[in-house]
């Protein structure tokens, strides 16, 4: 029972020791909480041993330290590991890895959340922590110019993922020499045997024809560990990826490199402690990083938002471009990023303006949401965005972005069946269920230039993830230059105290209720408008008025009938409040190519379609 | 003005004029539309001519003859090229080609749908195509064994999608000397330059490390393009990939290899149908493919599916994988698909009985249903699944599958804050969200094992995309065995006719509403509880019913609040039916690691939730 302190003195021997240590709170940490991966820690324990003995550069008392390396498991059901190295650097107990973990109310959870301050992300759906790792190694690189490293723990079973080839190609294509991925090659994973088992060569071909230096090792021979960890911090010009031959279950015979033990505590707990030399309480000071600061982000927060005129016709994709303009010359940690339709989503207004804030992440929409969520990790302010309907391609990273906790900002254009001719591949129409089922999400959708050059810069003070849908077309502008529009809020547009029926609709739709309101009017019936371009959170007070007011209700909505605006609606009647009649207008066939106003009516959400589902719903 | 018929006798200057033909065409067509892709069409030309006139077998009178040749144009924006191909096979006449590309209610949409029978499945949505063919040649090598060819028009920016990857990887290891990828690499995406511009021995790199056969030509030189494409007819033992050198707009001095010209009609059209070498009208006899039949898909339509004891504890997981074996006796077209979770899943249990018919994917999410949806273009069933929040990985191939009219089965198990202990990167508590708003979707979520096994089969007659959401934990059988569960019904388990409340539930939380039920009875509550087990499409009637008998409905279910079962539940009020109070339980809360009964304590769709949700709104 040796306690040692000076890290970097330490022999590979003792670090084999400390290895050993890792397994067996691996272990018994799996076996105290019932459930677990220890296997999948063991065959890893000697990697991290020597990564946090030698080259881990953190201050564990100061993890907002800017210089701080950048440790990211993307295997996240190795936390066993991941915690028992936080254990062997003083962070937490052995009380608290051997009665809390994945237990209610502890924030050692069954995978990696930022409820720990250690980690940067959360982690556990496979092939994300890579992309993640990209970003926080570009803000390194390119923005914040600070020497921190990251360094990122994958398993062989999520190389099959796609998205960890777009972090692979972005990563080399950028020469993050700052990167290193640190693959556990242990041949088997959940169901059976991996596609290339201990095939190292297979992984290193791949790996480097995509630009990254590859070394290939025994990741149980300690010395080999150390140099080759050593070669990724020398390596200049390219990133590393260190792919290591392992055995899952390393030290325990019941269970090493045998299939079906994935993800159960090992048989008997206390013969494999044994087995492993029994517990020991070697403690390890990991070296500090140098003293370092960030970038100061300053900015002009006076610089005047675009102004619109009344009745000009302006697309809400080019007031979003223009107003992420002057959002980034007011916060200059503002950072976009583009999935190569920049010129689509104007976006690209942006780059024109600050250049060195603009990054490229070509049509991989995965390490868009990934490098987004990575830089804000290291405290940018992402505003990231594509085609609302190809957004659907990251969903399992927004929804893990929201598990990390991440301030993310979402863009996307192009929304709806008001594109036109295009057709349905390029048409968003379940972007506002995806965004709004996201756990603390902001979902907002303007109409007009005015308003969404408002809401563009309110998303950066937002928590969360916060969601911005735009439209292709133009459409009149009806708000005056610098009127209000708070999150959470709506605008009445039209109301009176005998109002029959309220219309409900947003973006594209919200012009086409206010032409039905006119037609209403013609046939005697007065019609309230809500513009709810807030639609999460939704105002639920003016709903619940307009209810009690009129009893009826009429929601359109270019998109699907489901998760959208008239859920959102739906939403504020929660807790037993009495609901109106409701007419639900939203896309219910399958569009084709045709005119955005062809669209609109052949899906009956146009002012045609609202007029009418107004006078059945009023008799009249 | 020429007329040939006789394909293969074309020489190579003939097929060149083809080439020409069909870049006027694709000209033409944009410029009638007043939108469309014809630069990206005029660099793919010469090679979808020489594979026309050459290699492609294809009997356009008999689209669905067993034997054709598959094209799918993964660059789906090219799509007046694939239709100047149509025109040239004489598929379509030239004025359908003029008068109704991209016009509402023709059938050439701005990207190709299978409202042509020509067209296996939509494109558009980029990175899909290839995935989609690896699917298909699966099938014809492992399924149908036919000698069809499945060729893919990729373009270069898509390389970016980790999809494309995800495909390289399968189709490499399976060997599929089927597939040809033919890469169009014409420098520009749609903003600028790509990030490898005319590198084309960067994509052999990658490509070859994946297992392919790469070949790299000049796209525009006729005798290699149609060497290159004799070669990967010839390659066995690994696909080919034809990375081809090409010019974007060729043939066009005002927008050929020019930014900026991406995506819309080219500036003077009359003048470039002069460039061009004027309208031509060649014909090409396409060779037809030999004489080929699939396999007859018998089967035991009597098997019996498994049957469980009342009151038994039984994971509908299990009972999925069980009934999914039988299933797979009955029918032997039904193919099942692993995301590499089989064994939690319990997929594999189809394996042991059926292993020709089950595929393994790896932790590819994009590709499991990539090749779901192409082993259904050649008349499989597939039963494709994961866990269900990882599914949520594929969201655009399943929003593309509805597109592409796919007949679909899904599976997806541990949903919901029910899992437990592992936390929230595993818990799918968006998936019904996502599902519901797949357009034609059916989303099932049985609560006991006979329940789901009726459901199973019944997948599979089921058009559109059809989910099944299992839950990990036993849950008690409260069905007996053979009870039927229609589609689009639901189950009264508890009814009386002076009923003050509703209760509905589905999976889990059913179980927590018949004990919420039995409370609320000794407080002298009478409680209809409704196994709202088929969530879309949903039983209105029942639901309409319920709402004028108790007026109050409390729904709970274990999914975030948005998308879910209580909008399923609204759904039925639509177009102005009379809304019952409800009170909406849902997981409004981010989960941390708990026991299954304390998670769902915390989230508050217990049975106490429940219960004291139902008493506040019945006032005692």
């Amino acid at each position: 029972m040796n306690t040692v302190t000076q890290a970097p003195s330490l022999t590979d021997d003792q670090i084999g020791e400390l290895g050993q240590q890792l397994r067996v709170d691996a272990v018994r940490a799996a076996a105290a909480a019932g459930s677990g991966h220890p296997t999948s820690s063991m065959s890893a324990a000697d990697l991290v041993a020597v990564l946090l003995a030698r080259h881990l550069r953190y201050d564990f008392d100061h993890p907002e330290h800017p210089g701080n390396d950048h440790l990211i498991f993307s295997k996240g059901h190795a936390s066993p590991l991941l915690y028992a190295a936080y254990k062997a650097a003083g962070a937490i107990t052995e009380d608290e890895l051997l009665t809390t973990y994945r237990k209610l109310g502890g924030r050692l959870e069954g995978h990696p959340t930022p409820k720990l301050p250690w980690v940067d992300v959360a982690t556990g759906s496979l092939g994300q922590g890579l992309p993640i790792g990209v970003g926080v190694a570009m803000a390194g690189k390119r923005l914040d110019h600070l020497p921190y490293r990251t360094w990122v723990l994958c398993g062989d079973s999520e190389l099959a993922e796609g998205s960890v080839w777009e972090a692979f190609e972005q990563a080399g294509i950028e020469g993050l020499d700052n990167l290193t991925a640190i693959i556990d090659v242990n041949r088997l994973g959940q169901r059976g045997p991996t596609r290339h088992g201990w095939d190292l060569d297979a992984y290193a071909r791949r790996i480097s024809a995509f630009g990254w230096h590859t070394l290939q090792i025994d990741g149980h021979d300690i010395g080999a560990v150390d140099a080759a960890m050593a070669e990724a911090g020398a390596s200049r010009g390219a990133p590393t990826a260190i792919i290591a031959r392992t055995r899952k279950g390393k030290g325990v015979a019941a269970v090493e490199d045998r299939e079906g033990m994935h993800g159960k505590p090992v048989p008997d707990a206390g013969e494999a402690v044994r087995e492993l030399g029994g517990v020991r309480e070697l403690r390890i000071e990991v070296r500090h990083p140098e003293p370092a600061e960030r970038p100061a982000h300053g900015g002009d927060p006076k610089a005047a938002l675009p102004a619109y005129d009344l009745g000009d016709e302006v697309a809400t994709r080019t007031a979003f471009g223009e107003a992420l303009t002057v959002t980034g010359t007011r916060r200059e940690d503002v950072v976009v990023l583009d999935g190569e339709v920049g010129d689509s989503t104007k976006a690209e207004l942006f780059a024109k303006e600050h250049p060195e804030r603009y990054i490229e992440c070509y049509i991989a929409e995965q390490q868009l949401i990934g490098t987004a969520v990575g830089i804000g990790v290291c405290g940018w302010q992402p505003y990231a965005g594509t085609f609302a309907a190809f957004l659907t391609r990251a969903h399992d990273f927004l929804r893990m972005a929201a598990v990390s906790r991440s301030d993310l900002n979402v863009f996307g254009s192009h929304a709806g069946v008001g594109i036109g001719e295009d057709g349905p591949s390029q048409m968003a129409l379940e972007d506002l269920a995806m965004m709004r089922s996201i756990h603390g999400s902001t979902v907002l959708y303007p109409c007009d230039a005015n308003q969404t050059a408002q809401l563009v810069p309110a998303m950066a003070d937002r928590a969360g993830i916060t969601y911005l849908r735009t439209s292709r077309g133009n459409t009149p502008v009806i708000y005056a230059p610098g009127e209000e529009f708070p999150i959470g809020g709506s605008r009445v547009l039209r109301s009176g105290h005998d109002d029959e029926v309220t219309l409900i609709g947003a973006g594209v739709t919200l012009h086409e209720a206010l032409t039905a309101a006119d037609r209403l009017a013609d046939h005697g019936i007065r019609a309230r408008v809500i513009d709810l371009y807030s639609v999460k959170p939704v105002d639920a007070r003016t709903l619940r008025t307009a209810a009690e007011d009129t009893g009826r209700f009429v929601t359109a909505e270019d998109h699907h009938p489901e998760g959208g605006l008239a859920d959102a609606v739906l939403e504020s009647f929660g807790n037993g409040h009495p609901m109106p009649l409701l007419t639900r207008l939203a896309v219910h066939s399958m569009p084709g190519s045709a005119t955005p106003k062809e669209q609109l009516h052949a899906a009956g959400i146009d002012a045609d379609a609202i007029t009418a589902a107004a006078r059945k719903l009023v008799g009249r």
